[in-house]
């Protein structure tokens, strides 16, 4: 038997990957892996009696601006069963840091993500104190300097860039752009045989400004090679301005 | 204790729906929905011993040629569980009637689901006799004339259209374009507002040929308006061929 913990603190769930989880490779893409982490936070406030309604009733709602993920070069395949996990690592009046975590069932993790959240005030749409009915019962540490995502680097050099129209069932339950979508828009211009053949050991994203339901996005991707690994930077915009920026870093792919 | 039945012939599943596996309106869409029943049959084919390297072996490949759903008014909503299943309806030389569920856990529908497969040389790129050892073992009675999916109509009248262009992660772990993401092509023209005061009750689709990973395919749309319901009526053109065509029939949204 696999042990979990579900604490205030710190939550863990098990999922089998799904082949409609996985890309072609039978890994599961980084879109996929950000929604099961989702899913996990949504899965530890539900736990601990915040649901949507409740968090709604405070007039805000938790954005993410950031994540940092490092992944294993040994990730799971689809019918695999995971540990998805995820702890309130820190927090202050205006920031919440998570970490969330895909581990095998010995808890060795296939991938480490530290996260970033403000609270927004959805009438003014500006940052409001997180209030603290909303953070106190995941008994994070507070501290006044968190220990943020690092963010990534501007885009250097030329780059390329693709159109995507943004489609309905990029919109999620929230009614926004789900925030894991962005990942394909970020790595599909890189093509398939390149994202066939590599595999993301490492990743930044920041998000600036949200795309909104109708919009067309272009995509624009730089590429550093250096040695065995590449690093491609992207930005995403739309409306004349840029709404995301990430890094990646990748390596060949792992076949053993 | 909700019973499952795991026989030869019929094999459910429990299942909890995902927030991600939900559009905005909170319920799983079509290509979801589709997704989920082609989860079952891989489930049924393992538990009976035949998984995908079983069957490949055969030098075939099962193909979905056509698909007839009827859903009922009252649909689950991310986070529900539901059963899915899936039954070997009948079969002949050629031909393998299956078909699909998904149930609340009082086994009542929310989405029934026809299904027609048959299998593809994939050497050869032409039907293929279904092997007797592919077959035999889900008991399903053998019938020379089968009850198959309805045809949809053909496009009439005026239509619109929207191209999309083939992503990387339309392709599944079988490399090939997800049969369950021309779904997303079909109705995403018909644009959120309508896709958010309407569910579909009914559909037909007919896969005729197969859309490759780098083609951009044209996604045709003509409504016919009938009082309460529309039946939309679309074609999904790819390399001046016709690809797919499909019939949806849309009820105005339960809210009950």
């Amino acid at each position: 038997m696999t042990e979990l913990q579900q604490t205030a603190n710190c939550y863990e769930m098990l999922h089998q990957l799904k082949y409609y989880e996985c890309t072609d490779t039978g890994h599961p893409g980084l879109s996929m892996l950000m929604s099961m982490m989702t899913m996990v936070s949504d899965a530890h406030s539900i736990f601990m009696g915040l649901d949507r309604q409740k968090v709604e009733q405070s007039g805000g709602a938790w954005v993410v601006i950031s994540y940092e993920g490092h992944l294993s070069a040994n990730q799971p395949r689809y019918g695999d069963q995971v540990i998805l996990g995820t702890r309130a690592t820190a927090s202050n009046a205006f920031f919440a840091l998570r970490e969330f975590w895909m581990d095998d069932l010995h808890h060795h993790h296939y991938a480490h993500i530290k996260a970033l959240f403000v609270m927004m005030n959805l009438q003014k749409r500006r940052l409001m104190k997180i209030p603290d009915e909303l953070l106190a019962p995941f008994e994070s540490p507070v501290q006044k300097r968190l220990d943020k995502p690092k963010k990534p680097g501007k885009l250097s050099g030329n780059f390329t860039s693709q159109q995507y129209r943004v489609r309905y069932y990029d919109i999620d339950v929230n009614h926004h752009v789900n925030n894991a979508r962005y990942f394909d828009w970020l790595t599909d211009p890189l093509g398939a045989v390149f994202l066939r053949h590599h595999q993301p050991v490492a990743f930044t994203i920041q998000y600036q400004n949200e795309v909104q339901e109708n919009a067309t996005v272009e995509s624009r991707l730089a590429r550093i090679q250096d040695d065995g690994t590449t690093t491609s930077q992207h930005e995403v915009w739309s409306g004349g301005e840029c709404c995301t920026s990430a890094e990646i870093t990748w390596a060949p792919v792992n076949n053993g």
